[in-house]
Protein backbone atom coordinates (compact mmCIF):
# COMPACT_ATOMS: atom_id res chain seq x y z
CA UNK A 1 0.00 0.00 0.00
CA UNK A 2 3.08 2.30 -0.65
CA UNK A 3 2.14 5.58 -2.07
CA UNK A 4 4.78 7.24 -3.80
CA UNK A 5 5.02 10.64 -5.60
CA UNK A 6 6.77 11.43 -8.45
CA UNK A 7 8.09 15.02 -8.95
CA UNK A 8 9.20 16.65 -12.20
CA UNK A 9 10.42 19.70 -11.17
CA UNK A 10 10.86 22.83 -13.56
CA UNK A 11 11.00 26.71 -12.77
CA UNK A 12 7.64 27.63 -14.64
CA UNK A 13 6.16 24.17 -13.97
CA UNK A 14 6.32 21.41 -11.61
CA UNK A 15 4.69 18.17 -12.44
CA UNK A 16 3.61 15.74 -9.78
CA UNK A 17 2.44 12.17 -9.71
CA UNK A 18 1.05 9.84 -6.58
CA UNK A 19 0.89 6.43 -7.15
CA UNK A 20 -0.28 3.37 -4.71
CA UNK A 21 1.07 0.17 -4.91
CA UNK A 22 -1.64 -2.22 -4.16
CA UNK A 23 -1.28 -6.00 -2.36
CA UNK A 24 -1.64 -7.25 -5.40
CA UNK A 25 1.15 -5.71 -7.49
CA UNK A 26 -1.59 -3.16 -9.07
CA UNK A 27 -0.50 0.72 -9.46
CA UNK A 28 -3.51 3.12 -8.72
CA UNK A 29 -2.96 6.57 -9.60
CA UNK A 30 -4.17 8.59 -6.79
CA UNK A 31 -3.55 11.72 -8.22
CA UNK A 32 -1.23 14.08 -10.93
CA UNK A 33 -1.34 17.53 -12.05
CA UNK A 34 0.89 20.29 -12.40
CA UNK A 35 2.16 23.39 -10.22
CA UNK A 36 2.14 26.58 -12.35
CA UNK A 37 3.77 29.81 -11.25
CA UNK A 38 3.00 33.08 -12.70
CA UNK A 39 5.08 34.51 -15.37
CA UNK A 40 5.12 37.79 -14.21
CA UNK A 41 6.49 36.81 -10.77
CA UNK A 42 9.84 36.99 -9.22
CA UNK A 43 12.43 33.81 -9.27
CA UNK A 44 11.97 34.01 -5.53
CA UNK A 45 8.22 34.51 -5.19
CA UNK A 46 7.95 31.57 -7.71
CA UNK A 47 9.99 29.34 -5.57
CA UNK A 48 7.70 30.08 -2.50
CA UNK A 49 4.70 29.40 -4.65
CA UNK A 50 5.81 25.82 -5.28
CA UNK A 51 7.18 25.74 -1.79
CA UNK A 52 3.80 26.58 -0.01
CA UNK A 53 1.78 24.10 -2.50
CA UNK A 54 4.47 21.22 -2.01
CA UNK A 55 3.81 21.24 1.27
CA UNK A 56 -0.62 21.03 0.97
CA UNK A 57 0.13 18.63 -1.35
CA UNK A 58 2.25 16.54 1.47
CA UNK A 59 0.12 17.56 4.00
CA UNK A 60 -3.05 16.15 2.52
CA UNK A 61 -1.91 13.21 0.70
CA UNK A 62 1.28 12.31 3.07
CA UNK A 63 3.41 9.82 0.60
CA UNK A 64 5.46 6.99 1.99
CA UNK A 65 8.51 7.54 -0.30
CA UNK A 66 9.38 9.79 -2.98
CA UNK A 67 11.55 10.59 -6.42
CA UNK A 68 12.89 13.06 -8.80
CA UNK A 69 13.82 12.92 -12.16
CA UNK A 70 18.27 13.26 -12.10
CA UNK A 71 19.28 15.61 -14.65
CA UNK A 72 22.84 15.06 -16.50
CA UNK A 73 22.61 17.45 -19.26
CA UNK A 74 20.57 20.44 -20.03
CA UNK A 75 20.33 23.24 -22.95
CA UNK A 76 22.36 25.48 -20.98
CA UNK A 77 23.64 26.62 -17.41
CA UNK A 78 21.31 29.20 -16.67
CA UNK A 79 18.61 26.55 -17.50
CA UNK A 80 20.25 24.25 -14.92
CA UNK A 81 20.46 26.73 -12.11
CA UNK A 82 16.82 27.69 -12.80
CA UNK A 83 15.78 24.08 -12.69
CA UNK A 84 18.46 23.00 -10.04
CA UNK A 85 16.60 26.02 -8.06
CA UNK A 86 13.09 24.69 -8.34
CA UNK A 87 14.86 20.81 -7.38
CA UNK A 88 16.62 22.78 -3.99
CA UNK A 89 13.00 23.46 -2.89
CA UNK A 90 10.94 20.12 -3.70
CA UNK A 91 14.06 18.66 -1.79
CA UNK A 92 13.55 21.14 0.46
CA UNK A 93 10.00 20.32 1.36
CA UNK A 94 10.57 16.68 1.23
CA UNK A 95 13.06 16.69 3.61
CA UNK A 96 10.89 18.57 6.16
CA UNK A 97 7.86 16.15 6.07
CA UNK A 98 10.60 13.25 6.59
CA UNK A 99 10.09 11.80 3.08
CA UNK A 100 13.18 10.36 1.72
CA UNK A 101 14.07 11.21 -2.17
CA UNK A 102 15.54 8.71 -4.59
CA UNK A 103 16.35 9.72 -7.89
CA UNK A 104 16.54 8.06 -11.52
CA UNK A 105 17.74 9.22 -14.74
CA UNK A 106 15.39 9.79 -18.10
CA UNK A 107 17.29 6.50 -19.52
CA UNK A 108 16.23 4.28 -15.95
CA UNK A 109 12.59 6.08 -16.00
CA UNK A 110 12.24 4.96 -20.10
CA UNK A 111 13.60 1.81 -18.97
CA UNK A 112 11.11 0.89 -15.95
CA UNK A 113 8.38 2.26 -17.63
CA UNK A 114 8.57 1.24 -20.78
CA UNK A 115 11.11 -1.98 -20.71
CA UNK A 116 13.72 -0.37 -22.84
CA UNK A 117 15.80 2.57 -22.36
CA UNK A 118 15.52 4.26 -25.99
CA UNK A 119 11.59 4.71 -25.72
CA UNK A 120 10.31 8.20 -27.15
CA UNK A 121 8.59 9.84 -24.93
CA UNK A 122 5.00 9.01 -26.32
CA UNK A 123 6.15 5.66 -25.77
CA UNK A 124 6.20 6.11 -22.01
CA UNK A 125 3.18 8.48 -21.58
CA UNK A 126 0.89 4.73 -23.22
CA UNK A 127 2.70 2.78 -20.87
CA UNK A 128 2.17 5.15 -18.19
CA UNK A 129 -1.35 5.04 -19.20
CA UNK A 130 -1.90 1.10 -19.52
CA UNK A 131 -0.39 0.60 -15.99
CA UNK A 132 -2.45 3.00 -14.90
CA UNK A 133 -5.65 1.60 -16.32
CA UNK A 134 -6.29 5.33 -17.28
CA UNK A 135 -8.83 5.73 -19.94
CA UNK A 136 -6.48 8.52 -21.98
CA UNK A 137 -2.54 9.68 -21.30
CA UNK A 138 -2.69 11.76 -18.31
CA UNK A 139 -2.21 15.52 -19.15
CA UNK A 140 -0.24 17.62 -19.17
CA UNK A 141 3.37 16.31 -20.27
CA UNK A 142 4.71 16.96 -16.82
CA UNK A 143 2.19 15.19 -14.87
CA UNK A 144 2.74 12.48 -17.25
CA UNK A 145 6.64 12.60 -16.46
CA UNK A 146 6.11 12.56 -12.72
CA UNK A 147 4.01 9.50 -13.00
CA UNK A 148 6.31 7.63 -14.89
CA UNK A 149 9.14 8.66 -12.37
CA UNK A 150 7.03 7.57 -9.30
CA UNK A 151 6.15 4.30 -11.53
CA UNK A 152 9.98 3.80 -11.75
CA UNK A 153 10.68 4.34 -7.73
CA UNK A 154 7.83 1.52 -7.32
CA UNK A 155 8.75 -0.72 -9.85
CA UNK A 156 12.87 -0.28 -8.87
CA UNK A 157 12.59 -0.13 -5.53
CA UNK A 158 9.39 -3.34 -5.26
CA UNK A 159 8.33 -2.32 -1.96
CA UNK B 1 21.67 53.18 7.73
CA UNK B 2 21.11 49.99 5.48
CA UNK B 3 22.15 46.28 6.04
CA UNK B 4 22.88 44.33 3.09
CA UNK B 5 23.06 41.25 3.28
CA UNK B 6 25.61 39.08 0.47
CA UNK B 7 24.98 35.34 0.06
CA UNK B 8 27.51 32.95 -2.10
CA UNK B 9 25.46 29.58 -2.17
CA UNK B 10 27.14 26.36 -2.32
CA UNK B 11 26.13 22.63 -1.73
CA UNK B 12 28.62 22.21 0.99
CA UNK B 13 29.66 26.09 1.96
CA UNK B 14 27.09 29.08 1.49
CA UNK B 15 29.17 32.38 2.03
CA UNK B 16 27.56 34.91 3.87
CA UNK B 17 28.32 38.74 4.62
CA UNK B 18 26.40 41.80 6.23
CA UNK B 19 26.89 45.25 5.45
CA UNK B 20 25.65 48.33 7.12
CA UNK B 21 25.97 51.56 5.04
CA UNK B 22 26.74 54.56 7.38
CA UNK B 23 24.69 58.28 6.76
CA UNK B 24 28.38 58.96 6.10
CA UNK B 25 28.93 56.47 3.40
CA UNK B 26 31.36 54.69 5.25
CA UNK B 27 30.73 50.40 4.91
CA UNK B 28 31.06 48.54 8.06
CA UNK B 29 31.18 44.72 7.90
CA UNK B 30 28.44 43.50 10.47
CA UNK B 31 28.96 39.74 10.64
CA UNK B 32 30.46 37.43 8.02
CA UNK B 33 30.88 33.85 7.95
CA UNK B 34 29.91 30.55 5.92
CA UNK B 35 27.08 27.98 6.71
CA UNK B 36 28.60 23.83 6.22
CA UNK B 37 26.89 20.98 6.10
CA UNK B 38 28.43 17.82 6.66
CA UNK B 39 29.70 15.22 3.46
CA UNK B 40 27.89 12.66 5.06
CA UNK B 41 24.23 14.20 4.99
CA UNK B 42 22.05 13.98 2.03
CA UNK B 43 21.75 16.19 0.19
CA UNK B 44 18.20 17.08 1.02
CA UNK B 45 19.52 17.05 4.91
CA UNK B 46 22.05 19.38 3.31
CA UNK B 47 18.94 21.93 2.15
CA UNK B 48 17.84 21.65 5.34
CA UNK B 49 19.96 22.41 7.50
CA UNK B 50 21.45 25.47 5.31
CA UNK B 51 17.30 26.63 5.07
CA UNK B 52 17.64 26.13 8.65
CA UNK B 53 20.58 28.03 9.63
CA UNK B 54 19.82 30.90 6.99
CA UNK B 55 16.32 31.45 8.84
CA UNK B 56 18.28 31.90 12.31
CA UNK B 57 20.60 34.68 10.40
CA UNK B 58 17.64 36.15 9.04
CA UNK B 59 16.07 36.29 12.39
CA UNK B 60 19.24 37.48 14.14
CA UNK B 61 20.20 40.16 11.79
CA UNK B 62 17.10 41.49 9.53
CA UNK B 63 18.91 42.71 6.88
CA UNK B 64 17.09 45.10 4.73
CA UNK B 65 18.45 43.99 1.32
CA UNK B 66 20.08 40.83 -0.22
CA UNK B 67 22.21 39.93 -3.24
CA UNK B 68 23.52 37.06 -4.80
CA UNK B 69 26.01 35.81 -7.56
CA UNK B 70 24.52 34.79 -10.65
CA UNK B 71 25.76 32.49 -12.57
CA UNK B 72 26.42 32.26 -16.35
CA UNK B 73 28.13 29.25 -16.53
CA UNK B 74 29.78 26.50 -14.27
CA UNK B 75 32.70 23.60 -14.74
CA UNK B 76 29.38 21.37 -15.66
CA UNK B 77 26.08 21.08 -15.53
CA UNK B 78 25.59 18.53 -12.18
CA UNK B 79 27.73 21.22 -10.41
CA UNK B 80 24.87 23.70 -11.68
CA UNK B 81 22.30 21.69 -10.36
CA UNK B 82 23.87 21.37 -7.45
CA UNK B 83 24.66 24.67 -6.64
CA UNK B 84 20.96 25.62 -8.43
CA UNK B 85 19.82 23.72 -5.15
CA UNK B 86 21.08 25.92 -2.76
CA UNK B 87 20.47 28.74 -4.17
CA UNK B 88 16.52 27.87 -4.29
CA UNK B 89 16.86 27.38 -0.67
CA UNK B 90 18.51 30.75 0.11
CA UNK B 91 16.19 32.63 -2.34
CA UNK B 92 13.46 30.93 -1.07
CA UNK B 93 14.54 31.84 2.95
CA UNK B 94 14.79 35.25 1.52
CA UNK B 95 10.92 35.78 0.22
CA UNK B 96 9.48 34.09 3.11
CA UNK B 97 11.43 36.82 5.24
CA UNK B 98 10.45 39.83 2.69
CA UNK B 99 13.59 40.31 1.75
CA UNK B 100 13.87 41.19 -2.21
CA UNK B 101 17.25 39.90 -3.37
CA UNK B 102 19.42 40.99 -6.34
CA UNK B 103 22.39 39.75 -8.81
CA UNK B 104 25.01 40.75 -9.63
CA UNK B 105 27.00 39.01 -12.24
CA UNK B 106 31.25 37.94 -11.06
CA UNK B 107 32.20 40.52 -13.46
CA UNK B 108 30.27 43.24 -11.90
CA UNK B 109 31.30 41.98 -8.55
CA UNK B 110 34.84 42.61 -9.42
CA UNK B 111 33.86 45.98 -11.00
CA UNK B 112 32.33 48.16 -8.40
CA UNK B 113 34.62 46.66 -5.69
CA UNK B 114 38.17 46.67 -7.66
CA UNK B 115 36.70 49.18 -10.52
CA UNK B 116 37.86 46.98 -12.70
CA UNK B 117 35.95 43.95 -14.12
CA UNK B 118 39.49 41.99 -14.97
CA UNK B 119 40.24 41.92 -11.43
CA UNK B 120 41.78 39.05 -10.03
CA UNK B 121 40.14 36.86 -6.94
CA UNK B 122 43.07 38.56 -4.74
CA UNK B 123 42.48 41.86 -5.90
CA UNK B 124 38.80 42.10 -4.51
CA UNK B 125 39.63 40.35 -1.33
CA UNK B 126 42.22 42.79 -0.98
CA UNK B 127 39.40 45.91 -1.62
CA UNK B 128 36.88 44.06 0.19
CA UNK B 129 39.38 44.54 3.66
CA UNK B 130 40.56 48.15 2.76
CA UNK B 131 36.49 49.35 2.20
CA UNK B 132 35.18 47.41 5.14
CA UNK B 133 38.63 49.05 7.17
CA UNK B 134 39.54 45.36 8.31
CA UNK B 135 42.68 44.09 9.66
CA UNK B 136 42.67 41.17 7.25
CA UNK B 137 41.19 39.52 4.24
CA UNK B 138 38.32 37.81 5.85
CA UNK B 139 38.42 34.20 5.64
CA UNK B 140 37.61 31.97 4.65
CA UNK B 141 36.99 32.72 0.79
CA UNK B 142 33.59 31.98 0.58
CA UNK B 143 32.95 34.83 3.39
CA UNK B 144 35.12 36.84 1.59
CA UNK B 145 32.99 36.56 -1.97
CA UNK B 146 29.66 36.73 0.00
CA UNK B 147 31.04 40.35 1.62
CA UNK B 148 32.04 41.55 -1.84
CA UNK B 149 28.70 40.28 -3.05
CA UNK B 150 26.94 42.84 -0.64
CA UNK B 151 29.41 46.24 -1.17
CA UNK B 152 28.41 45.57 -4.93
CA UNK B 153 24.87 45.66 -4.19
CA UNK B 154 25.26 48.48 -2.00
CA UNK B 155 27.57 50.82 -4.65
CA UNK B 156 24.91 50.03 -6.97
CA UNK B 157 21.86 51.02 -5.56
CA UNK B 158 23.44 53.75 -3.56
CA UNK B 159 20.58 53.62 -0.81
Amino acid sequence: MTLALGIDPGTATTGYGLVRLMPDGELVAVSFGIISTPKDATPSARLEMLYNDLRKLLKKHKPDTAAVEKLFFSRNVTTAIAVGQARGVVMLSLQQAEIEVFEYTPNEVKQAVAGYGSADKKQVQEMVRALLQLDSIPKPDDAADALAIAITHLNTKRY
